[in-house]
C-alpha cells in the first residue's frame, strides 16, 4: 500500500492514503454525423497499458472550458466539431472541493488534419460506433472513469434528445 | 495553485500538480421496486457544503466489492437490496493506475432500519424519480464525479434491460 505524507502551503498536513487531482480538465464525447464516436488510445505508465478513452486535457491558465474541449479535440485528435453541448461539471474529490472535470458532447465533428502531440505519447485516434463504445464501457476497454462517466452523460444526453425529437 | 512534492516508497518523486485517490471503494445505485433511487446527503468540508450523493465508501481489507456495496447501502442508508448487478470498475487516475471505482445497481431496495453514522457526518437518506435524479446531474445538486458517473451507468443499464424485455 503506498502512503502518503504531504504538508499543503497553509501548513495542514494529509497523512492519508489519497490525495487528489486538482486542476480542473475537459473530456469531450464527439460524434460524427454518422454517429461515430471518436476515441483516442492513451498509453498510461502506472498501468503499462493502452487504454481507450475520450479526447480529454487540463484547461489553461485563462482558457475558457469549452476553448479548451475544442482545443483538445483538434490536438489529440485532428477533429473540430460544429456543435457543442455542457454536460456539467463534476468534482473528482468532493471531500476537498477541488479538481474539476467539464464534460461536452460535441456533434457533427469532421476530420480536419493530423493530430497535435503535445504529450509525450503519441495517440492513435478511432471511430467508434456509439453502441460498440458503450460495449466496452462494460466490458473494459474503456477503464477510466473521468471518460467513461462523459460518454454515459453524452449517452443519456443523445436518447433524451432524440425521445424529444420524436415527440416534436 | 496547490503544489505537491511527493516521494514514493520507491524512490520516484512527483513534483506535480495532482495525485490521485489511492483506495478501491464502491458507489451504489439503489432503486425501490417504485423506481426511486436511493440517495444520500453528504457534508463535504472541501466545499463546506452538502451535496447529494449515492450510498459509497471504501472497500475494506479482505472484503470483495460486492460486500463492500451491500454494507454501504445498510450504513449509510439503511437500505438493502434483493438484486444486484456488477457495472462495473473505472480507475480514477489511469496515469498512476491505481484508485478503482467499482459501481454496482441495486434493484429491490427496501429499507431495513436506521442507517448507522460510522462517519463522522450524519447523513440524510431521500428517495428520488430517477427521472429526477438524472436531472440532478445536469442541474447540479449531483456534483461528484463518482456518483454521476454511476447514475449514468445505472441508467444506461436500466434502459438496456427495459429494451431488451420489450423485445421479449
Amino acid at each position: 500500500m503506498l502512503e502518503e505524507h504531504i504538508k499543503l502551503p497553509d501548513g495542514r498536513r494529509v497523512d492519508d492514503f489519497y490525495t487528489i487531482r486538482l486542476r480542473d480538465f475537459v473530456v469531450v464525447a464527439a460524434l460524427t454525423d454518422e454517429g461515430k464516436l471518436v476515441t483516442v488510445e492513451h498509453y498510461r505508465h502506472g498501468s503499462r497499458s493502452v487504454t481507450q478513452g475520450l479526447p480529454s486535457g487540463f484547461i489553461d491558465e485563462g482558457e475558457s472550458p469549452v476553448a479548451a474541449a475544442r482545443r483538445e479535440l483538434r490536438e489529440e485528435a485532428g477533429y473540430e466539431a460544429s456543435e457543442w453541448s455542457d454536460l456539467g461539471r463534476y468534482v473528482v474529490d468532493g471531500n476537498r472541493g477541488c479538481g474539476t472535470e467539464h464534460v461536452f458532447l460535441a456533434r457533427g465533428a469532421r476530420r480536419v488534419g493530423d493530430p497535435v502531440h503535445v504529450d509525450l505519447a503519441a495517440t492513435t485516434v478511432h471511430l467508434v460506433a456509439l453502441e460498440r463504445a458503450v460495449e466496452s464501457m462494460w466490458y473494459g476497454d474503456m477503464r477510466e472513469l473521468a471518460c467513461v462517466a462523459a460518454l454515459a452523460l453524452a449517452v443519456i444526453r443523445i436518447n433524451a434528445d432524440t425521445v424529444s425529437a420524436g415527440r416534436a
